[in-house]
């Protein structure tokens, strides 16, 4: 009875286990560059016959190789090393942020192999011409390529409806209901689809496979930017809600009766009180230079003993302390990480904020958490981006060849 | 290459995929009540000679039964449907509140088939009499019973750790690191672990399996008591977080710089200004009734239009209200659920509440979002404690059985 009932299922199990063992060896080797066959034996919990079995069939079919490691400094024949085949598989990763433009062809392993950058204008920008742009900085990527493209992703500074990358609410850009994913896709007329996240997402996501939240199974990453967006990951994944837009931690109300103007149309959230405005103003420097240098240039002036500057982030601490405090209290992660421009607002405030942490978090979950900026820098979004556009591929890699070759 | 790749892994495939077989379709009958084989056969996936085959394996075991529907209102032949020996297998299951102490035995399918309370003053307890207690209840619950307790759980007011169910900080009870799991295990000597949860992470539990949050995949469940706890299910499951002290959504601060005093020793946070300290100042109420009843007797005044309880409920709805709208655009929930004492304080807020949901929460997430009052009412902080209790019998019942036979 017993055995009728297993065999039942087990066509379907062992289908789908190959195809999940598959994805899994090589996503283990395109996160961490090159691993021997026992190191990945251990990993997976599969005997070193599988793994050679394994990897025989991504070898076959041509996304990884076997070869000698790099000089161990250990005598004796070193065992072999899978690597991802870095410059044969890439995808294309874009990056709309609010003050520039950004695409790159990253290789399979998560390597940059090629960038392009413009910087926009702030003011709003069309659709049409941010698309324009993208597609003509992918033809100078993907022409000199003597490879192929396996998926394409793209960061957004705004909510993004999964599926279709639909812009549902970009309030930096002024984008309402603007179909980015599909024009894009359409632009490109490389056959794949382009999928869409929302940049603090992806951020989150970058920080968590490749960045200083590798083996954190719960973290809070913090964008700023003009305005600041968060992603969250709960349990190895990142909270994304009914509809996918969850994590909107830059309109939690800190200062609910006193509060700045804030783009959503309410007063007293986190990304109006601790946005770039917000610094700016506090430091009488409206009129200067906004962005990340704008910022810098605060906190440079409050090292160098500017008391407007230094007044200006002891203001905007206490606001990213309590939202902080807030979240770590919510969540009990192991890390709140900060990206975007926030690091270096971060570098300037960090004794109110960790003293708002001090005063408002229950200790227990207090005690177990640590304050970082992104490993990743400003290129988290973008990694991000990649990461999203290969998860087909490591999800089940030889169907997705199979599909794009039928492109 | 490819079957023998996938045979090495079936032998343990086919075992855990017939274990977790047996335990969905134990669950969906334990929650549904009784299930037609085809209805079973829907819901999870698999053809009617396998649900025979697993239902005949589980009535054997003694846990469910076939029979006929009672009256279809149909002519023919009634198929027959799969039911839970509620009176066979149960579960002991302790709610330890702020103002009483409950035990009940509860069947498999869900159902209280007896109960205990106690009321309790609400000054500083002893772990050995709160335990006492609940021990002499339980005798008498299982005394007359002739038939199989399979587990036990309880819900306790205070952060818990998870695995020994040790009380971390019970800040209403006065109780810092008290063995409360391991000491009532051993009081009942039953042979049996007691797993314990936070009283607000269980409730939310009981209303996502069986209260208005049934089906809803991302909810958030706020219980008012002397202080106000959560439960958040994210993508299905109880957000835990690091060590599993997440959720703590009364310390979120909503008032940051004229905040009344909280337990915890901080100022302004959600509990601070919407547990029942801050109702009954607020209405001038605070020499006289207490809980439930105070609470109760605020909004009935209100509603009979004394406006001392209507200006403090008004101020009360606000804070709920930003709580509120700041857990919902982090969660993205289909549902915010209001239990404990928060169905009274909803029932004369509501209109503050929901101001705030509409000009603070973004329109795409709001649009989205139900609030409700706890389907489960009081019980469902221990409705969570039986289904805690329930959980290692239908991850594997012919296991979880044997186990106990064993003791």
């Amino acid at each position: 009875m017993r055995q009728d009932l297993a065999m039942l299922k087990s066509g379907r199990s062992q289908e789908e286990s190959r195809r999940s063992n598959l994805g899994e060896l090589l996503r283990h080797v395109h996160l961490e560059g090159s691993l021997s066959r026992s190191a990945l034996a251990e990993r997976m919990g599969l005997n070193r016959s599988t793994i050679m079995a394994l990897t025989a069939e991504l070898t076959g079919a041509g996304l990884v190789r076997e070869e000698l490691p790099r000089d161990t400094g250990r005598a004796g024949r070193p065992s072999l090393v899978v690597r991802p085949e870095t410059d044969r598989f890439y995808v294309l990763a874009f990056d709309v942020r609010v003050d520039r433009l950004v695409a790159a062809r990253v290789g399979l392993g998560g390597k940059v192999l090629d960038r392009r950058e413009a910087v926009r204008q702030r003011a709003g920008a069309d659709l049409d011409d941010v698309v324009g742009v993208l597609a003509g900085f992918a033809r100078e990527l993907c022409g000199q390529a003597d490879s192929v493209c396996v998926g394409i992703g793209a960061a957004y500074c705004g909510m993004i409806r999964p599926g279709d990358g639909m812009v549902r609410f970009g309030p930096d850009m002024g984008w309402v209901d603007q179909a980015f994913g599909t024009e894009l896709g359409q632009r490109l007329g490389l056959g794949l689809p382009v999928a869409v996240g929302n940049e603090a997402h992806l951020g989150a996501l970058a920080e968590h496979e490749r960045g200083v939240g590798v083996g954190y199974q719960n973290l809070i990453y913090l964008h700023g930017d003009v305005g600041v967006g968060g992603g969250i990951i709960v349990g190895g994944k990142l909270l994304d809600g009914d509809g996918g837009y969850g994590c909107e931690l830059g309109h939690m109300i800190v200062n609910p009766y006193d509060g700045r103007p804030c783009g959503c149309g309410s007063r007293g959230c986190l990304e109006a009180e601790v946005g770039e405005r917000a610094l700016l103003d506090a430091a009488g420097r409206s009129a200067e230079l906004v962005g990340h240098d704008g910022i810098r240039a605060v906190v440079d002036a409050a090292e160098e003993g500017d008391e407007a500057a230094r007044e200006a982030l002891r203001r905007i601490g206490d606001w990213l302390g309590i939202g902080v405090a807030n979240l770590i209290n919510l969540f009990n992660p192991g890390m709140v990480i900060f990206g975007g421009m926030l690091p270096d607002i971060y570098r300037g405030s960090a004794a109110q904020v960790h003293s708002r942490v001090a005063a408002n978090v229950l200790v227990i979950s207090r005690e177990a958490v640590q304050l970082r900026t992104a490993g990743l820098g400003d290129d988290a979004t973008l990694i991000g981006a990649a990461e999203l556009a290969f998860a087909e591929l490591l999800a089940s890699p030889l169907d997705a060849l199979a599909h794009s070759a039928l492109r």
